[in-house]
């Protein structure tokens, strides 16, 4: 980025961008590139992500939930991994009939996100698209050298720990696709909104990172959905899992939906976007674990354990028979 | 990225991707992060620069030239802040009709650049677009802290320095767009293929990177535009340039396109993607610095000198009278 000269490009960049180039090293975005120190004795966590209208957002949502689910699905992950939030690297795609408005609500709440979580914007590339509106962000965490949180480290007989609820996004996309759907799960507006919001706007776990990092055997988040990560995590540390789905913390608009229409249970366990943390815990912590997360204000729940051997994990049903999934989670292809 | 599991999205990241994490801090794309140790007194410089189909590339451009240009792009910049480079993350977004083939062509180069260039993939993400096919590289390098080469450093009096060739990349755009431009320059098919190649794939001056940043006062890459470039350089430096365009290095087809046709000059000076190294040298050490870059092989040649004051720099033509440009350089609105 660079606001230094006169084209349409660098204006734009110089009125809605400069306003975040708050970290020394980004040299007011007067530079190609820019520079940070990490901290000594600290590992660079890195992850890129992108949102694309149409696929990961509708083109008339809200420009500051569009910033704040950009940035968010990245920090997710950061924190899955115990990383503590260093910087990101923007770039953005902006279709034709873009407007400064829109770039404007979009700047402004992007770095609000930013200071929310100290995790500054370090650079960028503005482009122009004759397709839809694209966003990807490069997120950096430190960890103190060697500790990255692995999807390997699980051992059978840890404790599966999910943090806040589940389903709220999968269902709130279904319900922002059609609205008929909140009459038919007899959602109230509130429960409605509830469902919505989480499908725009991600609350990553930062305050659970440290935490995560100090106590967890193995952990992701979860963005595929809590069947196919949880399937990834056992693979990649060679265990199993047992998880009642009567144990899984519902939102109220979760449960109501659930009550209304049994079948909901699918999209909950399988349509992903919960950017929740999923997380073994050797069972020597797990109360510790606990504590620690009601501490730091994180909900947290014991949906389960880890068991031996390399079958996918088992999910049962309220009469305890093993469930089966159409398709175990979300991918683009 | 991650291989581990059965989804259509995570084979092709399997098949086609995973042979490229060679970094053992990628843990074979089998976890949501990768991890990288910084070496202990450097600073990280980074870059993110995206491709768009369409806009910075044709879309029917063979995969590998597609892939070099996505990484080199960047690596530009790296070189030109003096960076060395340590890695990168990749995010690509696919169009619906894409052909795994396109897409093996596509990973092979990029990981044949990645292995030439000692800048391992490091981590991604690989969605599907109703748009274009859009690729996002953010890359990593390091310098001793403190030693970034900035924009801002330039004196009057230092020497500007160009590598390589000047113009071939906006001329070769436009014998791509039109064949019939080249007959009217009375290119030969060699001439023409320089060209398109220039366009169609960097070549960044890594091998300058250590030289500038041990001689340089600032220094950029360019990729707007010589005149628009310079004059970003002269604005955040606080000093202006003298530069006869007789002084620039030009191709033997650059140079026969302009034979043919004066108005050349203009896409030449204006029209980007040259990605050469820019930089000023102060005079005590220009000398010693033409040294260095003949003994790493890399062409470079003083273009004129900085002058004080705060106006636009100065390209004079052959008599010696200013030029003016309709449009100094490129901008995406």
């Amino acid at each position: 980025m660079s606001d230094q000269d006169g084209s349409p490009e660098d204006r734009l960049i110089a009125q809605y961008f400069k306003p975040l180039a708050k970290h020394p090293g980004t040299f007011g975005f007067a530079d190609d590139c820019s520079a940070i120190t990490p901290p000594p004795g600290t590992d660079l966590v890195l992850k890129t992500d992108g949102l694309i209208a149409g696929v990961h957002f509708f083109a008339d949502d809200p420009p500051d939930d569009v910033a704040r689910k950009a940035l968010r699905v990245n920090l997710s992950d950061l924190a899955a991994k115990g990383a503590a939030p260093l910087g990101f690297l923007l770039a953005i795609a902006l279709p034709k009939g873009f407007t400064e408005d829109w770039l404007a609500a979009f700047a402004r709440a992007l770095g609000e996100d930013a200071e929310r979580y100290k995790c500054p914007l370090l650079g960028g590339d503005t482009d122009s698209t004759p397709g839809p509106l694209s966003i990807s962000i490069s997120a950096f965490g430190t960890v103190p050298s060697g500790t990255m949180v692995r999807r390997a480290g699980a051992k059978a007989g840890d404790h599966v720990f999910v943090t806040g609820t589940i389903g709220d996004a999968a269902l709130g996309l279904q319900v922002r696709r059609d609205a008929a759907i909140a009459e038919r799960w007899r959602l109230d507006a509130a429960m409605r909104d509830h469902l919505v919001s989480r499908f725009r706007v991600p609350q990553p776990r930062m305050a659970l990172a440290e935490i995560v990092r100090t106590h967890a055997s193995a952990a992701m988040d979860i963005s595929d959905g809590l069947v196919a990560d949880l399937a990834k995590l056992c693979r990649t540390s060679r265990v199993s899992a047992h998880i009642p789905v009567k144990r899984l913390p519902l939102s109220t608009a979760a449960a109501q939906a659930l009550i209304a229409d049994v079948n909901v249970l699918e999209p909950i366990l399988t349509g992903g976007e919960d950017y929740e943390i999923l997380c073994t815990v050797p069972p020597a912590v797990a109360a510790a674990f606990t504590a620690a997360a009601a501490s730091a204000g994180v909900a947290v729940t014991d949906v389960g354990r880890l068991v031996p051997g390399g079958s996918p994990p088992e999910f049962t049903g309220p009469e305890g028979r093993p469930l089966t999934f159409a398709r175990p989670g979300y991918s683009h292809f």
